[in-house]
């Protein structure tokens, strides 16, 4: 199950890379698209999915920053313009979330939307693979970040963006709800009831500064590069501690975000009733006594 | 099902206009009494109830402003003084929510409490019609935003308010727990468990720099004037898009407000299997391309 | 079950008193452990929960502030460095949360988790019993805030702190997550997703004005003294209110947060269909009117 | 709200009669159609809804018998040759649940689907309405009791039927999925969960005895006469007792089945808070005592 | 925590004895009262739920059985002739569940109602002891079991009775609703929906065979003398496994009964990662391959 | 994604044919060992998982029969005897549900448990690939039916049994809590809860008239033969249908187990609104009228 560095080198649209120790660094990177997801984009989310699947078992890696190639967006969303069949017809066409997955032929409308409900099922999976990831994800946004870049950014546990980032929950313009998480996860991870909608409701673009405000990001850095670097910093810290206390960690907030509180405080119980039979408290404690950096055991 | 202009004129205690295409706008049409919703209460919230109902399938509707009329309140909440039977007495007078539904007289308190909770959740569904309302809602709140107002702000999607507004979660004053949604709702919006829990318990007046920081409206605006012109601004903006992107998008961020990410990303896929089937997102792109204004059909 | 002052005086690690009416203070009291849970911290613990399950049903009590002793902290977290068998182990040792690890003496790991998980139960109902506790409680945070503080500290109602706090999700940094209640709670209470994330995989300390930004706090104050005036001062506004409000109140949120709107809203129905049969309104009203203080009959 | 027996004159699909005190009886009149609901059924089954929210809140009712007229059916479902929508075209007619609110038309997939839903959540909030209903109602089935004849039966709170009674989930027979309750209800109120399953997925139809032996009755009668006399019997029994101990009895079952057992006990606790506080355990036991007829306040 | 046999001979009102080992036997002990809870019931049930929690923890016990002192009743419900402000007012008695908690004096409603929570929630929670009792518990009922009889036999594990047993929700009669548990369980233990709400609404007597065929009890035996026996043999054959194994699968099923298939099966896998990491499997198989009976640490 | 006939002859452990139009029989092909999952079972169950997803989006098949090769065994459950670690140790040893997945080595307990939770986890969702399956699954058993079968079967939608089958939950027997799903989904499958948790508790066998009696299986038939045979008739039946309508049934009644009242019904409708525009209705009518078969296109 173990992933080395050589598969990822096999990703088509993610470059991976190890910048430090257990740290891994996926980049989005068909920059010259926007970092759309195009027009085989079924390929292109798959294998996002795969990926994240295949972090999420390596046993090398303990925290991942994601990011887009080049200066100009993390990601520019679908790749709508190449989508065709979106455009050809008014009365027949399917126009899927992600423009694939339906086909439309002669299908009958339940037969269409069975199609399409297995295929926005399966869109969702795969970008929701990052949340399901049991390693920390630390989403840097930069230049555009519209529509699945939203859904994308949404399923990372911290959130950092450059200064230049506009954002936008795009879907609405085209005449859809947006299905691949956002409407989902947004009023989730920002508790600021009134903007959420407002700018679902209005793909109004927000800047950096709004982003902050409400708490879609952590932080604000003056430049890209400064916010990866900010990135694979905070990356780098988690990944020192022992991946017991910051896998569980993600675990546990995770399923308290959708459980009440005493279902939460129940399942933390019997989960740390095997995590905290490691040697990793006793070696933290020691390393901190002794000003010396801890080493842990993989997971 | 579907109402027309003049049917709206028959409200007694709202003003509805249309002041541009499908875009209604709702004044709380009582100034004289700071709006407040007054003694024979039940005509007027049941009246509230029944316009947003009317609302939700009026096809020539997309988008919502909801504000109060006159300078001095949005609305002052219940009108307590009308309601004689609250002063009476001591022991045994009913001191329901809304001050009826309760009566008293011979009934012994299990009763009574029959009746009361009939009552309470009538009046829960009335105001809460804003929230099942179908098109999206925008609450423009100024001056005197006192108690019922809160439960009614809570229902809006996007809430905008002038700089001079006074908000206050005013039922601890009168030795109750708000009712008719503040409670359950507020925590929902606010995502600053620590102050919402601080003005419901104290009642404290809070104002409209506050109100912004928290995130319980979006944008405060200097004056009543402009937050009512912008909240027209916004709605415009939602009523262009296609009536089934923004009603799509209001009833899922409803459902996952309320559900796990799991049963939220279940709904939204089954939802949208059947919604995107739709010429709508064609007829979008095309208007972009285009640069021309797209045009929906009615929903 | 009512307890009295006297009683109060029993409790060894905290102080309690009645600084106004209605009003009680409790402090950690170990200052010179940095008001650290110690050594035999089971006793600790077990009487914080004894505490306020009496102060729960405490006729005379409607508010309470939460503090810790001394300067230099309101709570340190767990005394680690006195739980010797961490290190070394022992046969007998109660191996808790926080105390981590290993241990064990001859048990098997299912008989250690079996074992641990009751520890862990009962700890946090002991920590939960002012979450709990039908009075609103308030919590001052002042110096050192670490680990086992914010488990505390998000049980309270409202928080404030002072400037010079210094806050953290310390125990990723002894290689656990936190089991007491803070990756529960803290994403009910504070609504920046990311940031949440970010504090409890990081374990880096934060400060007052962050505490502010997020929502983690209402308000920060210049000094300790200042905060705990405050709050004295906000719990005797909440103390002179009618008890029957003010208590629903809390029920009410604290129902609301970890269920549907639609449930919060029928609960509330026929919570409050009995308690608005209270001669507490018509008391408060009249009192608004004569512009006196109202007195309400205890609860 | 309170109707009297002359308004209940006024349904036309519904005979409406008081035969014992507090104890209605409603009979689906239809029999020359087998007491289908039919092409005009969109007006039958809002009288269905109608009727029962009327029953709900008229304090001289306190049990419900519901029975189909004339001697072959219950309900044989709904009057599908009677919807010619449904067999004139293939590749665009609407198949409404019940016939209704589609059109069709010209429109596309996604607004008939968005009318659809209206319209299905209309029909089963109709339907729903004997389950809503506060006074228990006692189903009487007979010969034939196909499709929403068990949608129907499934919202009673007991069954019984007559020894003649075909039952048969008949959906699938014609292509669909039943939608207005069957599917959600059926599982919940019969444990077995394969021969729920067989029966939704077959259509295949069963007799009293199987309904006997699965628990989707309580017995089986000879013949109608019997199981409606059975039923009044049964009803009298009821609504010889406290109203408000039989409606909180109906109240708190629907809560329990709907939530889990903390949540049940937990709202329980709170319902009879305020219900115990009536005189009607003391006149219950007085009468008991003197072996006399207690006498119960209306509710 | 541990209590001895010695300890369990303290309880007034039950007897406890150990008849094989690992496995103890609770006897209510009030026969010349049918076995009543009566009207110091507070101390009954208080005593109650103290066993059951001690029992819950006692590493020596490892399967329950619980029955009835006497020939006549298992447990003939509350002591209510022995509640005398249950009759000596109609306007203003407090009817208590269980007749303590309430007092009423001069209590308003409201007040009143807070009181009547607390005290049916307590009362609740100690008859739900033994349905949170992590070692299994088998009821054996016999004779008379009425009213609080069905909320204690709804807690256990396992039911058995003798064919003379009557059985019967009594609480209707008395004009209230069940509130110690059986409106929430009994849903929930029994799959005919139709059954149990008719003898909740109409407190209808009803026999073993009639709990046999509707699976409210597992067996019906000729005697209590037979059922006792049968309900020890069931309860050593329990004991004799690994206590792991047994607690688990108990504390499995209460968790799956509330919770979703998917939430079930998470906290299972949970669970069990610590769970089977025991010797109890090796030793289990080692002794069935070396057919001798096996012996497991204790838990 | 459709597979062929060819793709199934893969499978090594299972075989798949094609007894009638739309119809597969899927068989647990190995006899010798009583159908146990073997030694090498981490590719058993793999393979099992991957069986019936690829069977949910096969067109081709519409319905489902499940049985176990051989005279002797519907399936025996774990291949324990061929799991040598579970024996070969009593301190150190891993005993993963399966056999597999632990290791052990030098692990420590936390890193045991999370590999173990891992392993779980996976293993679940290849067994509950029949319950996730779209097409109906109907489940043969006969002869042997211990541990894993009784995971497997309650799977299945339907359930059927020849009158020899001896079924067992056989976990407590080896010291361990069944975690591949029984004590999850029994509970829902059968209404008698004291049965189920006496079975589980006690891991008592019990027979086919039983299996009737608490409506674990709809029918028991003579012998595998007619048991087989009649599950072919079945699923030929639901074959013959519309896939819309049977596939909708599935997922309806799937979803509705897990769900209230409420939720399922606002989710059928959401699912309807798109099924139910489909041919299929006016097809079945047609034909139903011309007493003709008829035919619907592939889903």
């Amino acid at each position: 199950m173990t992933a080395t560095m050589t598969d990822y080198a096999t990703y088509k649209h993610f470059n991976v890379s190890m910048p430090s120790a257990h740290v891994a660094h996926v980049e989005i990177n068909r920059p010259a698209k926007l970092n759309a997801f195009h027009q085989e984009c079924v390929q292109m989310w798959l294998e996002y999915g795969q990926l994240f699947r295949a972090l999420s078992v390596d046993a090398s890696v303990r925290a991942i920053v994601l990011s887009g190639a080049g200066d100009r967006a993390f990601c520019s969303g679908l790749d709508i313009t190449s989508a065709p069949e979106l455009t050809s017809s008014t009365s027949s066409s399917s126009n899927s979330s992600g423009g694939g997955g339906g086909g439309g032929g002669g299908m009958d409308p339940a037969r269409r939307a069975f199609a399409l409900r297995r295929h926005i099922r399966e869109f969702q999976d795969c970008i929701g693979a990052a949340a399901a990831c049991e390693k920390p994800v630390i989403a840097v946004l930069h230049g555009i970040a519209y529509g699945l870049a939203i859904d994308i950014a949404c399923c990372a546990d911290v959130r950092l963006c450059a200064a230049d980032t506009r954002f936008c929950v795009k879907e609405v313009d085209i005449g859809i709800a947006a299905d691949i998480g956002t409407l989902t996860r947004l009023p989730k991870v920002v508790g600021c009831g009134s903007w959420v909608r407002e700018v679902a409701l209005t793909a109004r673009v927000w800047g950096s500064e709004e982003a902050v405000s409400v708490g879609f990001v952590s932080r604000a850095l003056p430049g890209k590069e400064q916010a990866v670097a900010e990135a694979l910093k905070t990356a780098r810290l988690m990944a020192e501690k022992s991946p017991l206390g910051v896998q569980g960690t993600k675990a546990l907030v995770n399923y308290s975000v959708d459980h009440t509180t005493q279902e939460g405080l129940d399942y933390t119980a019997v989960w740390n009733a095997a995590a905290i039979q490691a040697p990793d408290p006793a070696i933290a404690i020691q390393a901190t006594m002794q000003k010396k950096k801890a080493t842990f055991a993989k997971l």
